[in-house]
């Protein structure tokens, strides 16, 4: 191989608006345009354009689901549908996934939430945290708001932007595994001044982010029966420092 | 009218889980039950019964909305489609709104947040908070998880459960007026003694939510252009007291 190859990474983004011209889709073509430049390999989930079912249901199984339905047991089964597995794959293949979406009352878009409520593999007790299935893997949030970034601070109007997204970051991705880079937040994106510095600021985050390092949580080992060691921090407070 | 008309609420009801023979959906009939026998007016939105649609989308308008898609200002043109007003019209109607769902992995079930996603009514800033349009009502979460309580605790292995719903409560509810009260966990649901405790302490959960004293977070008047006034706690530490 040469030195080309083995530097090239495979970058998952998964994009979550209904407007393919909004602020967050131009940030979205701005990732697919950088890493395909830098030759990496670039694989696009955008579950606006895919239509995404994002109700977990019966629907979600080949096998007929007969009585009582319990979406943990059904997953274990190994019988979601072709649309979920595809997504698995790439999950499985991506060694960076980037996450892209607006913040709609403090919450994300629900077809994201979607997305990851029938995955099984985020789920493998005691395999979770830095013991996680995919603890070689990282994971970036791109998260864009019209508000004013003083309302997300930690004494702001709306409250801590980091501890908001935690159940996302820590929950979600952490939770399996995943090291997650410090999230980076677009606001006041209707203003065009605003604009333009969140785009310089997503290019210079794009060119760190493969080789940036993740936040540090608390590892397994940390916590013992009572809970976390005593003295250290949480990781509710680790990730609010990121603002 | 007589002390007893005199006396009754109208109560909402908002359940998401997918197993109607599950234990949150006994908790729901369980609700369902006290406040029909005490008299109350009661109304349930089971959004798996209903198949809500969670995705919030051009088909939520009866619009057709052409070129650029911004939920937030389609929202202002009152063309939402019928299924939509008529939650609507079950909040403005209702003097306690209770939701009932499972965690899964740190998140509410898709389909419920799909339930807030196009609903104008929770965005008509400045009237947020104390001053919100919700104000004269409130609002109760029943969550249930297989897990054991000592993980959701402050220093637990997933964190303080209060702080890990805030995008809910605060972010959605309290936002728009809600008062907010201490929401009820109901945790190891797959455990037979819990299930026993569960459901006690759930009846005398409903026997006082009527009256029960909401959550007190700060007012609109507590924040000034740099933030929270100095000295308050955040809402953030507040909610995470009620464990």
């Amino acid at each position: 191989m040469t030195e080309i190859e083995n530097k090239e990474k495979n970058i998952l983004i998964v994009y979550a608006h209904p407007e393919p011209t909004s602020f967050t889709g131009i940030l979205k073509n701005q990732a697919v345009e950088f890493f395909t430049q830098q030759g990496h390999s670039v694989a696009v989930s955008d579950l606006y354009e895919m239509n995404w079912n994002a109700v977990a249901n019966r629907t979600d199984f080949t096998k007929e689901v007969k009585g009582f339905f319990k979406l943990q047991l059904e997953q274990r089964q190994n019988t979601l549908i072709e649309e979920i597995k595809i997504e698995q794959a790439k999950v499985e293949k991506a060694n960076l996934v980037i996450f892209i979406f607006p913040l709609w009352r403090l919450r994300l878009p629900a077809i994201l939430k979607g997305w990851f409520d029938p995955t099984p593999w985020s789920y493998q007790w005691p395999k979770l945290y830095n013991n996680g299935t995919f603890k070689e893997k990282k994971a970036l949030l791109c998260v864009t708001t019209p508000e004013e970034k003083v309302v997300f601070s930690e004494r702001g109007l709306f409250g801590n932007i980091s501890k908001i997204t935690y159940p996302l970051t820590h929950g979600c991705l952490y939770f399996c595994g995943f090291n997650i880079l410090p999230p980076i937040y677009h606001y006041s994106i209707n203003n065009e001044e605003s604009q333009e510095k969140s785009l310089k600021a997503w290019g210079e985050k794009l060119e760190k982010a493969i080789d940036e390092t993740p936040i540090e949580f608390n590892k397994l080992t940390d916590y013992g029966e009572g809970g976390l060691t005593e003295g250290k921090k949480t990781d509710f407070e680790r990730i609010g420092e990121y603002l």
